[in-house]
């Protein structure tokens, strides 16, 4: 498309963006394509700030597309819908998480697993149907083709409630998929960031025990006292690791820096199943023989469809679980992506959009 | 036991063994057991050499103990059986393959897995309960307990079908636990050796497409007109492996040289499983990216349990599935081990043992 992002949709739109692979971000002034009959279109009143957030507008991936706004944890309050949705009214509450579009041919769409899909559409950072750059959630409104909008539970905090719909479908859906949430059964969280102590949640509602592992024995506390973790691991503490050996049915690994995977491959039992929802960005090593010997598995996962991100956070209301968040304005968006870098944040943080956002 | 192998067990044996790493074979006299309440006798037909016979001998897992028997794709004719022994008479054709005992009290056991109980005893080169070294089918005779001895599809013959009860059920197993054997599934068979081969054959047996994955382009015509195999790729062909990437539901990755599993990522759609059968020495290196944007399994899978290998077998038997082999005398076995080296073999050597083993 030639013309600018702030002419070439009719609705005026405000929102921050990075413009470089300094990562910094700053106020931005684009535009939104009008209600399609698909469509629903909402105010954006909290985004959170997931990890990919700052792995994207520095362009690690090597995929940026600057101008870039960021955001795919974004909850709001519906303004208009297009004819065809009845699924949604206007004053709903409603999220968007990772993606907006799909081909919904394949046989992933088919099976509602539009993450999946080849020509799926990322929330922000992606090309839209029509050409034009998809901008994310650090925005003052969004519009969104209503089968990547998701019904927001009425008793679940909105701010608390955004970070589900990336981190918490993303440790939901291979729970589901890989059997992980069976009475009875015993799972490891490996590392406890944005993404782990959601998982924690999880994992306790489905009634299961969980074991935190993590490289901080300092969080141990933590872990088991507010987040009711059963046990917790120190990583290099061999003693523990080996006590543990052959212990858990599966393990969420949710750390995304490089790392080896075979200490935690011995905490699984025969079967069991290592899955991963990081990225780190360098091949790990693996060694066959336990895989083999124990029918060990090791995969990936990455977030989860449209109807099981729905299902998520339907069990999200009814079981009360949120992230723990820090709510922030969004001019301290740039503070808060350094702090994210160290870790320094229990456990997401959350911009107060509606709050902060305004045309300078 | 302080006592000789000859005189730790009422029953003269004979057999041939390999004395120390050099790996070579030769003649050996031994005891069996008494005929136990559980237990069946059976004479020695058949035996066919498994590829982890050779490495067995010559210690390339650092675990033999001389004088070492291998063999543990077994068949012969009962001689006798113990008094609880129902299951079996006199004259029935049997098999034993890769274990002898476990602890049948572990979660494995209790499922059928005794190919997963950490006590699993093997069928030569382990300890039994009793204390004395188990000795493979190499040998005139066998007693096992009633729990490891197969019986064997009357419509099978003995020789091509002794390899079932390792070759077999490595690759039976994993097809069916992973699920690759559902109609409409493509099957990737990596490596067209001793498993390979099997591999292909009772994935035929199941309906579904099969393509043959090999290093080796002069095996294209035999994999496909004679062992039925639907298609055949060249490994290091890249425009061949590119036209097929994203079309596999899952890969038997038969291979145990240490070799780059990143291609055969490829070759998978999403949610598809590569499973390793073979055993590299050294750790491989894989890439997490198309695991987790494709929610890609990499997993190992060991022999089966008596259960599924009776499965197995009954299934080869109804469809008629045996190996291709080359039948040989036994005191030909160290020059086929050489030639097993070399991989100069279709598909599997089987020792004539009844014919060719004689007390010298």
């Amino acid at each position: 498309m030639s013309k600018s992002p702030e002419q070439e949709h009719p609705r005026k739109a405000i929102g921050w963006a990075a413009r470089d692979s300094s990562g910094v971000l700053s106020p931005f002034k684009f535009s939104r394509r009008e209600t399609g009959d698909e469509d629903v279109a909402f105010k954006v009143l909290y985004c959170g700030i997931c990890h990919s957030d700052l792995h994207s507008v520095k362009n690690d991936w090597g995929n940026a597309i600057y101008p870039m706004v960021p955001g795919h944890e974004i909850v709001g309050v519906v303004t208009e819908v297009g004819r065809n949705v009845d699924k949604f009214k206007v004053g709903d509450k409603v999220g968007v998480g990772c993606m907006v579009g799909a081909c919904h041919s394949c046989d992933s769409c088919k099976n509602d697993l539009e993450n999946y899909c080849p020509k799926m559409i990322l929330t922000y950072n992606s090309i839209y149907y029509d050409g034009t750059m998809t901008y994310g959630g650090y925005s003052d409104m969004m519009v969104a083709n209503q089968r990547y909008v998701i019904r927001f539970p009425d008793n679940l905090p909105l701010d608390a409630g955004a970070p589900l719909l990336c981190a918490g479908i993303t440790v939901y859906s291979p729970m589901k998929y890989f059997g992980l949430c069976e009475p009875g059964m015993h799972l490891g969280v490996l590392g406890l960031g944005g993404l782990g102590h959601v998982a924690v949640k999880f994992a306790k509602a489905f009634g299961i025990k969980v074991t935190v592992i993590s490289s901080s024995p300092n969080k141990e506390k933590e872990a088991i006292e507010r987040l009711g973790a059963d046990a917790f691991l120190v990583s290099r503490n061999q003693e523990q690791m080996q006590a543990a050996a052959g212990t858990m049915d599966g393990i969420i690994d949710t750390v995304s820096a490089v790392h080896s995977l075979m200490p935690y491959l011995s905490l699984l039992k025969s079967h069991g199943k290592l899955v991963m929802v990081g990225l780190p960005e360098k091949p790990v090593e693996i060694a066959v023989f336990p895989l083999v010997m124990g029918r060990k598995i090791l995969a990936g996962s990455c977030i989860g469809g449209m109807k099981e991100t729905q299902e998520m956070i339907d069990f999200a209301g009814k079981h009360n679980i949120t992230a723990d968040i820090e709510v922030i304005p969004i001019d301290y968006v740039n503070t808060a992506m350094e702090r994210l870098a160290k870790a320094d944040v229990k456990y997401r943080f959350v911009i107060d959009v509606a709050k902060s956002l305004t045309s300078a």
